[in-house]
């Protein structure tokens, strides 16, 4: 008898999340296609001399012996120096005790899960949402109360009846979200924090592309805002995915260190810790303030790089089509007209060799609004400008076939 | 109002096990304490020249970008073709479709309590077994059901009557197991396959050791065992964390394609992939047949620091005491007098300046003998003797306290 693995231990069906991102992960591999799909950084900007030199001191004869053998699970002592450093910096009150060097940002939103969401538990998350956090909840059973956003961010407005469902925390990204690009502007952020306090109801701050702005002021993260005692009330989570390089999954969660004890006992059974080696090279790349140099570089590559896909889609796309215009990171956000079937739009774009996210992935309400996700970090500027105009003529072949009445509901 | 974390998100107290691990950890950076405790492999022999090397080519310009770069979850292809090959030569029937790359062996563990383990359900276990699966499930809230080990590893004459209490898999370590030492004996394993199938309840194959090896004939491993169809029905895991370094966590997971295609989806949830870059500057450490000339240096420093071990406790140890002689890897396993309170002795032992892992830790039934597990991998000859010598001082001097009933009951 062989055992039928898939009846005996059947899962949840695969959702469409993971469909889309399997889809996605194959397309990037495509050359022909113009993909706006991934979240890819500019590889051609990675610092690798400076990550050779990096390799080079690691593997030194002073250190090689600790970047090579296990590590306590909190993480490298110097990396966690470093960043502590920079957040007070930014006015946020912590020390290295308060920081947890993560296996990515995705390790931290599923360690998280596991430390916060019982079965069935809600969380508050802004609608659109990241992806990656549905997915990494899903596996706890969370449930969700979505909140709408507009171009400054989650319509706080709207959080006081969404905390009445008692969610246990609030999911929030505050700048250049993704999916949708938008920023959650100073005053929203210090109601997001009297509200916090208000309700009881704790905030995860997810901030993966706060230095990669391109215009207006930098606004300090929500974990700065308030009093010391309101900070404790607040995790906050980044990365070196998108100020160095994705590939080396290192990241960090900075919190009360309550919260710190226990997601290193989680840690522990999860992975034991990061790479010891992945830390210390990071370390040695980042430090006495590389790190702020490249990412200045970084931030006018992003930033003409937007110019040129606003450009593109004010020349090609259709008067029905609208989109938000990031002030940093790697996305924007696509408002489709009404009658537009995303996936199927998807497909078509595909067959013309370019992609995008359908919108719908980040949403975890019913009725998601037609939209689309682009990325613009990851391509050169004549291919950001032939991918839009290959999507707007896609969307305006779709729109010739609708439904006459659907078109009508349009304009 | 400040949230209080503690109380609002009490999870289970801090059980034994960690806190055992989280001593370790803090033992084995006091450089005063010989310590048995850890299961380092031996700093001096990591292979730091091959490494740089390695570096050098993965941060070659035609390799860069890729080893920065995020990657597909289920891992970097040629090192995925690497395992497969090496795995297909001891027999067992795989393709690189049935690898997954995960972060060290202890996430593979944890994917797999999250893949097969619902609440209460229950794992086979060997008694005593790994301390780290035992952590990766207790977040599943696995129950267990304990088989005997002896000197030829688990005594399969108990299996059935554990198996009629219908365990969700058994969980195996096959070779000179952690933290026994002990190894499966052929007929054993033939005998388990044969349970497997009787039952229908799955293998879950353990072998982070299996390639050190230093005396008698190498064993096939339980996946190679049998037909095609049975094989389907193990899941296999090891790592490179004992071959080459721990540091870079990368170790893999052997199963049918239908199990790799739902672990590669809960992988995707918990870290997105495992870090690039490490995969890479594994595989071009690895290649080319250096790993197993590599191995076979670690054989002989390992087999000679097993052996002086055995004979500093032939030497020192008092008569009521006595240890398995593993065939390979790097621990032993030392039987105490019975009336020794372990955890007394370890920290005894520890003002003395010598730490071991007291056996309780390994064990998931009620009662476990007096036992205590000794790491001989990661210390010079000198310094083993020095704290077998200590070790042994200790047990005489508590011996001697001991109430002379106990002492009694002993012999």
């Amino acid at each position: 008898m062989s055992i039928v693995w898939e009846s005996r231990y059947a899962l949840r069906t695969q959702d469409m999340t993971s469909s889309v991102i399997r889809e996605i992960l194959k397309l990037t591999q495509r050359p022909e296609v113009i993909s706006f799909a991934g979240g890819l950084p500019a590889a051609e900007y990675f610092p690798v001399e400076r990550f050779r030199e990096a390799c080079e001191r690691v593997l030194a004869d002073t250190q090689a012996h600790r970047a090579l053998q296990y590590s306590p699970t909190d993480g490298y002592p110097p990396l966690r120096e470093l960043i502590a450093g920079w957040m007070c910096q930014q006015g946020a009150p912590v020390t290295a005790d308060n920081i947890l060097i993560t296996s990515g940002s995705q390790q931290a939103l599923s360690l998280i899960g596991a430390l916060l969401i019982n079965p069935g538990e809600r969380v508050l998350v802004e609608e659109p949402t990241y992806l990656g956090a549905i997915q990494a909840w899903s596996a706890y059973q969370a449930q969700y109360v979505g909140v709408p956003t507009d171009d400054q961010g989650i319509r706080v407005d709207q959080v006081p009846d969404a905390l009445r469902c008692g969610p246990k925390f609030m999911y929030i990204l505050p700048n250049f979200q993704n999916p949708a690009g938008v920023t959650i502007s100073h005053d929203r952020r210090v109601e997001l924090v009297r509200l916090s306090q208000e309700y009881g109801v704790p905030i995860l701050e997810d901030d993966p592309y706060g230095a990669l702005r391109f215009e207006n002021e930098h606004l300090p993260p929500i974990i700065a805002l308030g009093s010391e005692a309101n900070a404790s009330d607040v995790i906050y989570l980044s990365t070196f995915s998108k100020t160095l390089a994705p590939g080396l999954r290192i990241a960090w969660v900075a919190a009360p260190q309550a919260v710190i004890a226990r997601l290193i006992q989680l840690k522990q059974g999860v992975d034991l810790h990061t790479s010891s080696f992945d830390q210390m090279v990071i370390y040695e790349t980042a430090k006495d303030g590389f790190i702020d140099q490249h990412v200045s570089q970084l931030r006018e590559v992003y930033r003409k790089r937007r110019d040129t896909m606003l450009a593109a889609l004010d020349r090609f796309a259709p008067p029905e089509v609208s989109w938000t215009h990031p002030d940093g990171g790697l996305f924007l956000w696509m408002h489709l007209p009404k009658g537009i079937p995303v996936e199927a739009l998807f497909k078509e774009a595909v067959k013309r060799d370019v992609a995008f996210v359908p919108g719908t992935a980040f949403f975890t309400g019913p009725n998601p609004p037609p939209t689309a996700r682009l990325n613009f970090s990851c391509m050169g500027e004549d291919q950001i400008i032939e991918g839009i105009r290959r999507l707007c003529e896609t969307i305006q072949t779709m729109q010739a076939t609708l439904d006459p009445a659907l078109s009508r509901e349009v304009e």
